[in-house]
């Protein structure tokens, strides 16, 4: 692997478990039956002993989201065409996409990166951090080179810690790219071993044809990846997409920076894997925002063992789902810094 | 049935299926793939659908906490003591407990009403409309005359009027009342057919024995008020409470005056089965807001036919799952109002 992406692993360290235990004894405290805030107690002890400070609040959410197109596009996988990442891309610069009601309706910063989409977009909205022109199909070839994979990782580490900098304690990420449940797909079943018939959906909306085709390609694509699954980087470069790493590397950065990550569903998902399959301990800071609508999602995240905080049937990506659940996280933070004691306020204890 | 209640069903009328066919055009020609924001749309839907209004907004969200106690508490059937609804009481006052913080993180009002307390709190942050000092143990006898009963739906109709005319255009509904799951898992075994050992949890979490005792005095009281079944309003008064009938009226009201309801947890359930089996339109008013881990609500949703908005392993009460999903609700009608359209952004539709 990269010295550099082996030096960023190198720094994360796993969320203390001191600090658990003392946020578990405070909440237990609290007027209300011991867990019977559930979810939200979790979501309080799990930040808070990952940023490793008791005190830890939520400051300056960000939400990242990474564009970047898909040369398996071409074996026609999706519904829309490749020209709607970058429709798409001037749609965030306007502020009419679902990211962009969401983040504000979540009190959120919003930072769109074009990490490799095929078209221009030059609105100063978006920044510009193109590592290619989209993907190679990787129905043909490998989906990336190995610099472009680690390049792309490198971006997206760089774009985090520039947001963590500017005062973000809590990472969201997001993606678009027409094509990506394919790709993400792939990297589900090469790395979980999830048959391509589990791990491939709909996506934006495709018909029974156009479904045999991606359940074709994924396998045809995991088959030639086998040899590669304990290097969760070259998998990645493989059949991934170049705002997947994107978001591998902001998830990566975000961990070694002591910074929780809300991951978003089914793309960002598969980015979160390739960089929990790198260092085990990236999932003490990642939380699973919400369960996708889009089919492979519930088994992949039964493979790798984690529950995501909704399921609201959500399946488009950008960020959505993760910039709807950081209310659910700053409400459990704010349960354990906010309510009184069953001794500060005279309440009487089990019986 | 008291004429009062009847009048206030008779203004209850379907929520309009123009409205909701209007909502779901205008939702498609979003820049999104149709349907990819699940619930969010629904969400969006059915409350504007209630309102009557395309253009109808979220504006004062208020949660209406009701308070009261419950003579079956003495046959030992909670884990805590009948004296912590009235030390809750004071909780509230002081702005320390759960339903205080949730509310401000939703931005939300909160009224705390007194229907039916045992003891005292005389601070003039609770609404103090005592119908009785806790009902009878319905162990032994009817839990209220049928007098008490339906002075406490009007009571309930009367705060959420008010709150109405205050300007909230979605009314939350809580509960305080130590032994009210009790009483409200013989509201759904009698209305649902569920038999006990299917409609009773831990409550606030109780030992073995006394899940035992909770299972044979519900079991008792359901055989009891087997001829009732077919009045609603009559089984409330057998087996129910103070505050779950103040949350019956308050949601009755709601729906008459076309105003949305989040319907919290367990025992406000309870609450909306009642008005539902009142008058079945009301439904269409009611928003679930999340599936308790109270053992019981999962059956009595499923028999409802109603899907909760969040599933977070919640079992507090006092309105807090509804104050949560507050937000979701929210995120749903700004999608709605501020999002791009295909054509204004100029992004391509499916190929």
């Amino acid at each position: 692997m990269d010295t550099r992406i082996v030096e960023m692993l190198g720094r994360i360290v796993p969320a203390s478990a001191d600090v658990a235990k003392i946020a578990r004894a405070r909440l237990d405290d609290l007027t209300k039956p011991r867990g019977s805030l559930g979810v939200l107690e979790d979501c309080a002890a799990r930040y808070v002993a990952a940023r490793g400070d008791i005190n830890a609040k939520i400051a300056n959410p960000t939400v990242l989201t990474f564009a970047g197109d898909h040369g398996v596009a071409e074996e026609g996988v999706s519904a829309f065409p490749q020209s709607v990442t970058v429709q798409m891309l001037a749609n965030f610069a306007n502020g009419g996409a679902a990211i962009n009601v969401l983040s504000r309706h979540a009190g959120a910063r919003l930072k769109v990166i074009d990490i490799g989409a095929a078209g221009d977009c030059d609105s100063p909205a978006i920044v510009r951090r193109k590592v290619a022109r989209g993907t190679a199909n990787f129905a043909k070839g490998p989906a990336m080179t190995g610099a472009q994979c680690v390049e792309a990782i490198l971006v997206g580490a760089e774009i985090a810690k520039g947001a963590i900098e500017d005062g973000a304690t809590l990472i969201c990420t997001g993606d678009m790219g027409i094509a990506n449940t394919t790709s993400s797909s792939a990297i589900y079943s090469a790395l979980l071993g999830i048959p391509a018939e589990d791990s491939v959906g709909r996506g934006t909306g495709i018909d029974d044809e156009r479904l045999r085709v991606k359940i074709k390609v994924v396998k045809d694509a995991v088959a030639r990846c086998s040899t590669l699954k304990d290097d969760p980087v070259a998998v990645l470069a493989a059949v991934g997409g170049l705002e997947i790493a994107g978001i591998c590397g902001a998830i990566m950065q975000s961990a070694a920076m002591k910074v929780p990550v809300l991951v978003d569903g089914f793309i960002s998902g598969a980015a979160a894997l390739v960089a929990a399959e790198a260092k085990r301990e990236i999932l003490d800071y990642c939380f699973f925002s919400h369960l996708s609508a889009e089919a492979g999602h519930a088994n992949a995240l039964r493979a790798m063992g984690v529950r995501p905080l909704l399921n609201l049937d959500l399946r488009l990506g950008e960020g959505t789902g993760a910039a709807l659940a950081i209310h659910i996280i700053s409400a459990g933070i704010k349960i354990m810094d906010e309510m009184a004691t069953f001794s500060a306020a005279g309440v009487s204890g089990k019986i």
